[in-house]
C-alpha cells in the first residue's frame, strides 16, 4: 500500500502526544518547529512514490506481497534490493537536503533479524520469524514509518550489561501475560517523531548473564509508558527563527523512556535467546554500513552543489575550483560504490541480502573518515563566511538603520540574500544539523575496524607470501597465546 | 604600563555604544551576552602580566620603551619575540579556551608595516614611520587593545576594487584638513567588541588606478561614523542560555561601516602609496601564518585534554585511545613547530621580524588541513554524542517530569553533570564557535600556495637535477611564454 | 577448451624468436631468466583450471561456445562476469605473486570493443564485430594467451597523432590487399613474453585527421616485422642471480616494433573508423580500472602476509602491529571494493558488460594513490632492513671468511635465511619488480580524473542546493563561456 | 683545518683494506664501483668549503678552536649551528643528489655526548668529557669524516640484549690494558667505506643487567679486528654498468663485524655507566630527527626539480603540474620547517645545543610519511616509464640492430637520451639507492611516538579543558594503574 505525504502527516498527527522538547509537551509534532521539519521531509519520501522520476528510488515490489510498497516497507531479498536502499538514501538527500531517519534504521532491523529470528525458532521453537513476516506485513499494508532503535544508555563504558549498576543502562524486558514489558533508556535515536512505530533491538551482543537484554520487539510510537524527549543539535534553536536564518531541513534525535512499556507477544521477535543478539547486530550493521556510503554520498551531492552555487554567488565560475570539486566528487564515490560493492560480494541470510562484512565494514571507516575532507574543500571553496558562518542575523540585515548597508557589504554581484542562504546551507551541512552523525551513526569506527580484522584470513595471506618467498609452509607460523 | 584585567574593562565601559545585535544596540559590551564572554577572555590576558606563571607568555620587554608591557603593545624586533606571539597565543586558549582576537591582528598590523612604512617615507618624504612609531608608544602607554581590520567586502570576486560598482566594497580614504575621512565595509573582524583602537590596512594589493584603497590608519572604536554590528556565530545562542547550556567562552567577529569616520594625521600610516599595500600585506601574512600554527595548537591542546577527559567521563582509560591522542598532539606540534620554523628563517624588515615566506605559507595551508584531522580523531574517542552534541537541553535535564532519568541515562559512572559539559565544550571546540576561521582566517589557503609557488626557485631545483642525471644545463631550459 | 601449463608452455616455445634483452635474442622464453618466470606465472593460472578451489576463479562457462573456458578467453556479458575478472586478478597474486599481465589486457581489449564494433558494423557495414566474435571463439578453442598493446610511444606529448614530426609514435595501418598493414611503436606492454597472440587498440581517442592511427587487431606474437624488447625493471639482475637474490617470480614490460606487419582482414576489428577509437578506449578504462582495484588488493593480501611473516621472523606477533595491518587491509578493501561497486553500477553495451565510468575513474585514482599508504605502512612494520633492502648479497653471506658471522647478524631467532628472503620479497613488493605499475597503468589518475568530471552531474546537484537553500532555480544559473 | 677532496681521498686511500662485496676485498674503495660513488659526495663535500656559494653551509667556526673547519668537525653549540647542520644536509643534496653519511651520524654521536659525558664524570670520575673533547679536536684538526654506529644486530626483538643467546647481537666491550676490546656486531651503517674514523653508540638504553653493553667510543675504520661487509642495495648492480644505466650518485650501507678491536682509553667516552646510554641515545636522536627534515626536503628538492625536468623533456611545461609541484615542495617544507622548529625551541646541553623532544620527534613520524606522497606526486608527474624504470637496456637502447628505433620511440621531441636519464634519475630517488632510509634511518617511526607521547604534559591539557567546561579539578582525574 501507498500513502502520500498527507496521509502520513495524518496518521502521525492521530498519534498520542508524549515528545518534549524545551521541558514541554509538544501537542503536534507535525506543526511543532522542532519537529515539523523532520515529518515534512518524511512526507515528501512517501510523496516520492507518486513521482515518475523518484518512484524508482523510493519505491519496489514487495516480495512478501507482490505489491508495489514503499521501499521501506519491503524485504531486501536480493543484492539489487540492499542497492536500492543505498539509492533511495541518497535520493533522500537529494529532495530532503537532510537526514530522513524515519526510512532508514528501523526497516534495516527487520530485514536484518530474517535470518536469525528464523535460525532461532529452528533451535528452540519459538514463532519469532513468523511473527517478524506478519509485522513487515503489517508494516506493508499500513505504509508505516519506522524508527529503529539500537543505542543503549550504556552507563559505564568499562562495565558489560549484566555489571551495571542502574539496570535501565540497557533496554531489557520481562515476559508477562500475552506478551513482554520494556523498561530502560533508548538515546541518541533518529526519526523517532516522524514514525508510526519503534523497533528496538540491542547495541550489542549479551552473554547467557544477560538474557533479559536480548529483545527484539516493535511497539507503537505513543504506546503507553514511552516518554520521548528531543535532543539539542548545532544551531537548533535557528530552526525556530525567522527569514533565512530558519533552515527548514531536519533531522531529530530523542532520548527515549520505557516505563513498564508492554509489548503483545505477536509483536515480539527475540526475547531472552542471547545468541541471537550478535547475529542480528552482525547482520544490521553490515546492511547499514554498506548502505550508508550512498548517505553520505547524498550529503556530499548536496555540498557540491552548494559549493559550486556559492562560487558563483562570489562572482566566480566552478571552473575556478574545479580540482578541488572532483576531489569532493571523488570522496563520495569512494564511499557509494565501496558500498555497492559491499552489497555486492554479500550472502542470502534466510531470505534477506547481507552485505559483505568486510568491505562494510570498511566502508563505515572511510564514511567516518573522508567525508571531512569533502567539508574541507567545500569550506575552503565556499571562504571565509562560510567556516564560522558569520554573517549578521536577519533582524540585523533587515534593521532599518544599517540593514540596507549590511546588504550592500554581503552582495558580491548577485545579490546578499542568496549568498546568506547559500552560507546558512554550508552551516548546516558542515558543522550544523544537517550532519547526523556519520561517524558515530550506526557504530563506531573502532568496532568497525574489529570486524575487519576477524573477517581478514591472516593466515592465508602469510602463506601466499610464504609461498612468494619460497619458505617452507611449516616456517613462521602462528604461535598461539 | 600594565593594566589589571578590571582596569582594561573599565576603559572598555568608557567607550561611546556603537555595537548592535540582534537589532539592537549594546549598551555595555562587558555585560551583555553576546560580547561579554570575549571582553572578559581578554580581561585574563591582561591579568595573566601578574600570574608569574603566565607573565612571560603575555608580557616581555618592549624594544621602544625598555620597559615591561603587554606582548601585544611591543615591536617585534627578533625572531623570539615572534616566537613569543606564537607563545602568547597558544597559552591563550589554555586561559581562556577561545581565540582571544583584541591581542592579536591589530598588533600584528603594526609591525608588519615597521619596514614598509620606513621606506615609503625614504621614497615619498611622508611621515608615516615616526607615526607609527609614536601609535605603537601610545598603545603601550595606555595598554591598549587592538583589532586588525584586513577583510573588505570584496564585492564581485571577478573584478578588482577599482572596479567595483559600489565603492564601499573595499575602505577608502579621502584626504581633508589634518587627516583623512575612510568610508566603506570591513567584514568578519575579530575581537572589535573588546578592542579600544581599530587598526585598518589593506585585505589585498592595488595598483596606480586604486590608489584611494591604500589606507593603513588607526582609529578609536567608537570613533564618530562607525558602526559596528555583530555577527552571527554557530550554536550563538546558546551563550544566552542558562546552565550548562551556556559556555562562557568567546570570540567575536563583526561586520564593520564607515562612513566618513575622521581620522588625523598622526594616526595614518599610509594613504595612497599604493606599491606599500603589497607589502604590509606581505609582512602580516608572514607573522600571522608563522604564529597561528601555535594559535592552532592552543586549541589542539585543548581538543587533546577534553577528549581525555571525556573518555574518563565516559568510564574509560587514556590508554584505549593512545594512538589516537598521540596522533592529536603530533598534529599540533606540526602546526606549532612548523610555524616556529618559519620564525627562525625569517629575516629582519627595517627593525621588525619577519618570517620565511615559503615555510610561513606552507603552514598556512596545514592550518586550514590538518587540524581537520584532529578534530576527527577527538571526535572519534568522544563517542557519538558529541559528534552531533544531541544531549537534551538544561531546561529538558532538569525537568521535574523526567529530568532524573535522563540524568541517569547520561551517567557513565562519573555523574551526569561533567559528562555533558565536556559534551558541549567539545561541540565548541569543534563544530561551534571556538573554531575561528583557522582556514580562511588571515587569508585563505590558495593564496597561501601561490605564495609557496612564488617563493620556491623552481630553476635551481631543476638544475640540481640535471646535474644529478649528467644532463648538460643548456639542455631542457625553461621556455617563458 | 582448456590447457595445462605444460601445453600452454609448449604453444610458447613453439613461437619464432623475436624478443630481445641486453642486447641478445632469447632463443627460448620459457627458459631465459629474463622472461621464464613470467612464463611460468602464466602456466600457474592455466594449471589452475584443474585445481578444484582455484578453477572458480580461474575458468568460467563461456557464453558464446557454452563450455568451460579459461575466464580469460570468454566473453564478460554480466556484471558477475566482470566480477570474476577482479576476483581471477586477485587470486592471480596469491598463486603467482607476481602481475600475470597475458591473461589481462589483450581479454578487456576484446570486450571492451564488443559494443563499438557492432555500432561500426551497423554505421558503415563494416564486418568488425562478426571478426571479433570469430577470433574470441578462436582464442576460446586455442586456449591463447593475450598481450594488450595500448600505449604508443606519442612522442612530444604537446602535439597530437596527426601531427608527429615521426609518424610511428603512435601505431597506424594502410589497408593493403587481404587486410592491413601496421607500422609505429607501442611501448611498456606487459606480458608479451608469455602471450600467443597480440591485440592492439589505440591509446587515445582520434579526430578526423588521425584515421590511419584508429586500428584494433589481432596478431600472432611472431609474426614476420615484429621485434620486441624487453626493458629494465628495478632489480632486474637479479632474476639471474643465485641463491636468495634471485627471486623467481615475475611480470614483463616491452617496447614492441611493428615494421609492415601484414594483419588479414578476419583479425582486423577496427580500421580508419576514428569515432569508434574513443569508444573502445572508454570501455576498455572502464573494465580496466574497475577491476584493478582487485588485482592492487591482490599485491596488498601478499603485503599484510609477508609483513606478518617478517615480523615473527623478528621474533615478534602480528599483534604489536594489528592497528598497522588492518589499515594495510582496509587499503585493499577499498580498491577491491570500489571496483566491484562500480561493476554493479554498470550497464549492458550490447552484449558486454561495462562499469560504471564514474566508479571506476575514481577507483583508478585511489589504485594510484593510497597502495602508497599500504607499502609504507607494511615498510613500517618490517623494519629498516627492508626499506633499503640492504642485505649483504648471498655471495657474501655464504662468504667462507665472515658468511656465517653475518647469518647471525641476520638470525632474529627464527634463522637468518627466512628473514632474507622475506627482506627480498618485500624488497619485490614495494620497490621492485613487483609494482607493475598500478598508476599509469591502463593509463593515468589525471585522465581518470577528467572522466569523473565528465561523468558528474555538476547542475544537478546545484539545484539540489539550490532547492535545499531556498534559492529560486533561476537563479544563480551556469554561465556558458 | 680544512681539506681538499683530493686530500681527503688520499686520506681515504691511505687506509688498510678491509671492506668486502661480492666475497671479494675491496682493494681501493675510492675506485671500486661499488663504493667509489660514495666517497666522490664526501669528496664534493670536502670541496665546497673553498666553494664561496656552498662554503656556509659545509663550513663554520669552530666554538672548541675558534678556526675555520667543516661543519661535520664541531660542536654544534647554539641553535643556529644545529640549524647550520640541517642546512647543510640539504646542500649536500644539492650537489651530490644523494646522501652523504660519512659527514652526518658520527659527527651527532660527538655532539649527543657532550652533556651526558659530563654528567657521567661528574657522577663517577670517569674523564670522559674530555676526551670527547680532545677527540672532537683531533677531528678538526685532520678533518676526519666519520661514520656513526647505532644500530646493533639485535637478535631477537622480543628479548632486549642481556638475554640475547648470541652476546653479538649486540656490541660490547670488556676492559683490558689501557683501554677496551670491543666485539659484536653493527648493522646497516651509512657512510663507512667513506670514513677515517668510526664513532660507536648503543641503539637502545640499558639496565644495570646490562653494562658491559653501554659503550661510546671511537676507532679508526681500518682498525685490527673490524670486518667491513657491504649490503646489496635496490638495482645496486647499475652502478657497475656502462653508459646511463649506471648513476653516478651514491651512498653505502655496510654490516661491521667486531672481533676484539682494541680501542685506547682516550677514544674511550663512555663504557659501562649504562643509565647514561638513554642519555646520549636520546640527545641524538633529537638532533638527528630535527636535521633529517630537511636531509629528506634536499631529497624534495631534487624531486621537484626531476619532475619538472622530465616533464621538459616529454614536451610538456611546468605550468600542467603545478598544483602537484607546489604539494611537493609544501612536503619539504612540513619536514624542513618543523625540524628548524625543533631547534629553535631546543634548549642547552652543559653546551651542546639539543633540538625539542616533542617536535624533533613529531618530524621523525613526519618524515617516515610524507615524502612518500611528495614521491607519488613526482611519478605522476613523470608519467609510466618513470614508475617501473620501464625503458629498455643501454646495451639495448644501442644495439645496431634495433636501437635507432628504440632511440626513437623514447624522443619526446627533446631526444630520448634526456628522458632516458632522468628516468633512471627518478628511479634513483623514489624507488632505488637514492632513498636511504628515511623511515627507519636514526631509529623507527614507533618509537618517536612514544617519545612525543612522553613529551606531552597530558594532564595539563585535560585540566585546560576542565576549567574550559566548569569542571571542578578534582573530578575526572587520572587513575594510576
Amino acid at each position: 500500500m501507498l500513502k502520500t505525504g498527507a496521509q502520513y502527516i495524518e496518521s502521525i498527527k492521530a498519534m498520542k502526544p508524549n515528545i518534549y522538547k524545551w521541558g514541554k509537551l509538544i501537542e503536534d509534532v507535525t506543526t511543532n518547529p522542532a519537529t515539523a521539519a523532520h515529518v515534512k521531509c518524511v512526507a515528501n519520501a512517501y510523496d516520492a512514490a507518486f513521482d515518475p522520476e523518484l518512484a524508482p528510488y523510493f519505491t519496489t515490489t514487495s516480495a512478501l506481497s507482490g505489491q508495489t510498497a514503499h521501499r521501506w516497507n519491503t524485504l531486501m531479498a536480493t543484492a539489487e534490493d540492499v542497492a536500492g536502499n543505498a539509492h533511495m538514501k541518497r535520493a533522500s538527500y537529494w529532495i530532503n537536503g537532510s537526514c530522513t531517519g524515519t526510512i532508514c534504521a528501523g526497516w534495516t532491523v527487520l530485514n536484518a533479524h530474517f535470518g536469525p529470528s528464523a535460525r532461532c525458532d529452528a533451535k528452540y521453537g519459538t514463532n519469532y520469524h513468523q511473527n517478524l513476516i506478519d509485522f513487515m506485513k503489517e508494516c506493508e499494508d499500513n505504509a508505516y514509518g519506522l524508527a529503529g532503535c539500537l543505542t543503549d544508555a550504556k552507563g559505564n563504558r568499562a562495565l558489560n550489561a549484566a555489571k551495571q549498576p542502574d539496570k535501565n543502562a540497557y533496554l531489557h524486558f520481562e515476559k508477562v501475560d500475552g506478551g513482554i514489558k520494556l523498561n530502560g533508556y533508548k538515546i541518541q535515536i533518529c526519526g523517532v517523531a516522524g514514525c508510526n512505530y519503534i523497533v528496538v533491538m540491542p547495541t550489542t551482543g549479551f552473554g547467557p548473564d544477560a538474557k533479559e537484554f536480548a529483545v527484539v520487539a516493535a511497539t507503537p510510537r505513543d504506546s503507553e509508558g514511552i516518554t520521548i524527549v528531543e535532543t539539542r543539535r548545532p544551531s537548533d534553536t535557528r530552526v525556530e527563527e525567522e527569514g533565512w536564518d530558519g533552515i527548514k531541513l531536519g533531522t531529530t534525535q530523542a532520548f527515549i523512556i520505557f516505563e513498564d512499556v508492554f509489548v503483545p507477544d505477536k509483536h515480539v521477535f527475540l526475547a531472552g535467546e542471547n545468541e541471537f543478539a550478535a547475529q542480528v547486530l552482525g547482520n544490521f550493521t553490515n546492511i547499514y554500513r554498506a548502505a550508508i556510503g550512498s548517505c553520505v554520498g547524498g550529503q556530499g551531492d548536496l555540498m557540491a552543489g552548494a559549493a559550486i552555487a556559492i562560487a558563483r554567488a562570489n562572482g566566480l565560475t566552478q571552473k575556478a575550483f574545479q580540482d578541488k570539486l572532483t576531489n569532493i566528487v571523488m570522496v563520495n564515490n569512494i564511499t557509494i560504490g565501496l558500498g555497492i560493492g559491499a552489497i555486492m560480494e554479500g550472502h542470502d541470510d534466510g531470505g534477506a541480502w547481507i552485505p559483505d562484512t568486510a568491505l562494510a565494514h570498511t566502508n563505515k571507516v572511510q564514511v567516518g573518515t573522508i567525508p571531512y575532507e569533502a567539508k574541507r574543500l567545500a569550506v575552503e571553496i565556499a571562504g571565509g563566511i562560510v567556516e564560522t558562518g558569520c554573517v549578521p542575523s536577519y533582524i540585523d540585515m533587515t534593521s532599518p538603520i544599517y540593514g540596507e548597508k549590511l546588504m550592500k557589504a554581503m552582495d558580491a554581484g548577485s545579490g546578499a540574500e542568496d549568498r546568506i542562504k547559500l552560507t546558512r546551507l554550508m552551516e548546516w551541512i558542515h558543522i550544523g544539523g544537517g550532519v547526523p552523525g556519520c561517524m558515530h551513526g550506526g557504530g563506531s569506527p573502532d568496532t568497525a575496524r574489529m570486524l575487519v580484522k576477524g573477517a581478514t584470513p591472516w593466515e592465508k595471506y602469510v602463506n601466499y607470501a610464504k609461498k612468494a618467498a619460497g619458505i617452507p609452509e611449516d616456517h613462521l607460523v602462528e604461535v598461539k597465546k
